[in-house]
């Protein structure tokens, strides 16, 4: 226990997940940030405080259902900040923590990419004679 | 079809994909490359051309058809190159071209913040009393 170089080793292995394997729980954080409604709420956060019937809006084609799964999904993992006002009718406003809006970056990072990239991609498509 | 500004206004509208909106392909691109699988196939191949098999190692728990799947779709997209050497037995390496480098460099900036933001999002979970 008290060896430094075993301490060492633990501490490393709980520094950090490793999403090639299979029982990381990584794997879980990644299926709700990589989510396709996952990264559009992540997106769409970042930009601003947004109450849920606004998301839903900005968010196209998203669900009741999907928005609030995913919602609670990001706030479970520490990314969502969740406040209900005590007023009637119901207002519940959605915003990133510090925690949502490092990950927001990447998924942006990523997102933003695929927006420019489509054309390059369509072609690629359309060179494979894959009617898109 | 001349004005100017018009013909700007159309190669803008082309010039990107729009995630938010429902319609648009590149929502189908983010679930190629989103996808569990696919990240981590980027991932992979980001360091190195493999082999099937290899790959199939490498990604933990991944089953045949499911990565089978997933290199078919990157492959359609552009970002996966495929080449099949004509031997007994079978012998086909998979590599990502310039578009899927890329792509999976955007991935991975996401990837490994997961895995280093793993101990933060773990006491979170451990804050909110949700056995991990």
């Amino acid at each position: 226990m008290s060896d430094p170089l075993t301490a060492q080793s633990l501490s490393d292995h709980l520094r950090r997940g490793d999403l090639m394997a299979q029982a990381c729980p990584s794997r879980e954080v990644l299926k709700h940030v990589t989510s396709k409604w996952g990264v559009l709420v992540l997106m769409a956060l970042r930009l601003e405080t947004m109450r849920y019937s606004a998301l839903r809006r900005r968010v196209g084609g998203v669900s009741e259902r999907m928005l609030a799964q995913t919602l609670q999904n990001l706030e479970e993992d520490g990314f969502v900040h969740r406040v209900a006002f005590d007023v009637v009718p119901p207002h519940v406003e959605y915003s990133l923590t510090e925690l949502g809006q490092e990950a927001a970056e990447k998924v942006a990072g990523l997102a933003d990419w695929i927006e420019v990239s489509m054309p390059r991609i369509a072609k690629v498509w359309s060179d494979r004679g894959k009617a898109k």
